[in-house]
């Protein structure tokens, strides 16, 4: 009976994370390779009086059975941050928390996307979207990105006549690169939207870690009709307790509400209380300050270990938040071929191929910092130098 | 742009339940319409004490990402209770963690159904899953299930050469109709489900709800390489965690880890390590039986005063567990017109419509007893009795 699967369930890419995870599960490996953020600043006992708070006020309707469209209160409070942070009016209505981001990726192209639909999607882009979108067997049309964005030249060839439904992008602090699209960057990539009639997917999981730099604008400011937002409280909360939203003009709304309530009728309520609570006793933005300031620092930590300890053929992007750096090695190398020594070094990363949809062999790789500390960043960054060495990649020295 | 939708979301029924929940909003009404558990049994004293064991037990760690598959230790719980109630062997890796079994009907859409796929579903059968799975394009193949089961002569005729992958069944007190199936009948189930090679869908949120009569076999003791089992902590534990579950054969896992994967990253670690505190420190029988007495007198609160009041031309089925009880009006009779009139006498039920995958006008209907107390189903009955007068019902009376 294997011939019954579903054909969307082949050649879905096989998370390769998931096998490098393994491999970072020995302690005397120095880790890049996570996309987690950092446990010691995850609020616990800030959230452990929330809930504390929602046993005594609530009683058993917490634990009942809720509406799809998620706690109402919540939603009035990620309505307030919108208005208060990016000067976006979004109403509450507009408004629906969904199992994390992903989950939003996931309900996004139930409603839209049909067998063969294009996408156009950032190269490299968030893994996870590639292979969430996979399943619904759609045709990824890659659009590169660089240090400012998106190029826009080839998203105007790429998307005219193309008849994509949506554009997928992290456009602050990108998955895996670490880049931040430009506001000059994001009016044009909307003013192509509006002209090819695609829908702007802006999925924002660490826009609120910054630790340099000014705060960018959203696509909503640009093209409110057209853009759906996903949000997430994983990277400045806690992402155990799988709590995202998916903000989006009323005529979208509608149809999610019907994919969210088919997929799991609806997301916690005890949890979305929980966060509720939190948010209301505390201050989020000096709770996100503190998460800033070790990342700011891990990263610069890390940018100066490369500086040091690499050769000059080896460029690296310059993140002003978030948690990734991405690397590009001399064009003619293959970051998995790194990797390999890289494990026999006990240092780990993510080679690029899984961000990309349709390429392998990439000279390029992700580094993470949010979970390392800077003394231990230094003892990375050398072992990774010392694979470099192994691998050959110091004959390229400039 | 409205015609960017997936085909998909064409014709998806739109909830009618969410539509009476709206008339039941009203505290005058008497809303035997429902479908949740009775909240005044969810076990919150017990939850809370969970809940702070896990913070003074596992720290920040607890709120970090955590794995597809989840928890193993309350997969281990799972798995033994499988054994100790049911007498069957499922290793706890091949039981996985859901939001609620709803989404576990999603995952194996996801993972099972093209376009046109042919699934066989009970009939009258569960509102989510006809919502769930229309979302897949499949063609519904309806199978009628009576007092004892499905019919099997028609299951054999309608599933001979049909192709279909699935049949869905909630063969224990069965929603809408409360019914179970007979050991005698899942065996002849089993055999055509072995003949035909489809995979026999085993949804028991209620399995344990049983308030007289003896127990049932499940579909995986006579069939376990093609029956997944769905389960669910709403109706036993509390339904605001969103936790539920798939236990399947390592072949379908697989694939359904994949498609979980894409769909959410992972269920909350959070509820997970909660429900597993509680597990641990408390006799779910013992809960269950509280449950399980109200429920009883509930439905015999119920059952009494329908022989009361209504005529003997609708009949009723007689639930041994579960939340359900399902009435069948003359044939000419029209329960949607039955519920307008019983709205005007401040009663709601649902009419039997929505739990039809292509039926109309029919002329049953679902009463929920699992959250009215017997004084106010008296009342709620002696309203039902009045609507049928004037619709015209008791001119049928024998």
């Amino acid at each position: 009976m294997e011939n019954i699967f579903a054909k969307r369930m082949q050649g879905v890419p096989r998370s390769f994370i998931r096998e490098i995870l393994k491999v970072s599960l020995d302690p005397s490996v120095v880790s890049f390779a996570g996309g987690l953020p950092n446990p010691a600043f995850f609020p616990v006992a800030e959230i452990q009086r929330a809930t504390e708070r929602v046993f005594a006020t609530y009683g058993a309707g917490i634990l009942q059975y809720s509406n799809t469209e998620g706690d109402i209160k919540l939603r009035e409070q990620i309505s307030a941050r919108y208005l208060a942070k990016k000067g976006l009016s979004i109403p509450p209505e507009n408004i629906f928390i969904t199992n994390g981001s992903q989950q939003g990726i996931d309900l996004l192209g139930k409603v839209l996307l049909n067998d063969g639909d294009r996408v156009l999607i950032e190269e490299p882009g968030y893994l996870g979207t590639i292979q969430s979108l996979s399943l619904f067997r759609v045709q990824f049309v890659p659009v590169p990105v660089g240090d400012d964005g998106m190029d826009v030249e080839s998203l105007g060839r790429l998307s005219d006549g193309c008849g994509a439904k949506m554009l997928y992008t992290v456009p602050t602090f990108q998955n895996p690169s670490g880049i931040t699209y430009s506001d000059d960057n994001r009016e044009k990539v909307a003013a192509l939207a509006k002209r090819n009639k695609f829908i702007v997917v802006e999925d924002d999981p660490y826009g609120e870690l910054r630790f340099s730099g000014a705060g960018a604008r959203s696509f909503a400011q640009y093209l409110p009709e057209q853009t759906v937002l996903l949000g997430s409280f994983s990277k400045v909360v806690a992402p155990g307790l799988r709590l995202g939203w998916i903000a989006a003009p009323a005529w979208i709304c509608e149809k999610l509400i019907i994919a969210k309530q088919a997929a799991d009728l609806h997301t916690s309520s005890f949890t979305q209380k929980i966060l509720y609570e939190f948010l209301l006793e505390n201050d989020l933005d000096e709770h996100i300050k503190k998460i800033t300031q070790a990342y700011g620092t891990q990263c610069r930590a890390m940018q100066e270990g490369l500086s040091r300890h690499f050769p000059a053929t080896i460029s690296f992007t310059k993140p002003e938040g978030g948690m990734f750096l991405w690397g590009r090695l001399p064009k003619e190398m293959d970051s998995m071929q790194l990797f390999q020594e890289a494990v026999r070094e006990k240092v780990v990363f993510v080679p690029g191929d899984p961000f990309y949809t349709n390429r392998s062999k990439t000279s390029a790789f992700r580094l993470n910092f949010s979970c390392v500390d800077p003394e231990t960043i230094e003892v990375g960054i050398k072992r990774m130098a010392r694979a470099l060495e192994v691998y050959g990649a110091c004959s390229c020295r400039g």
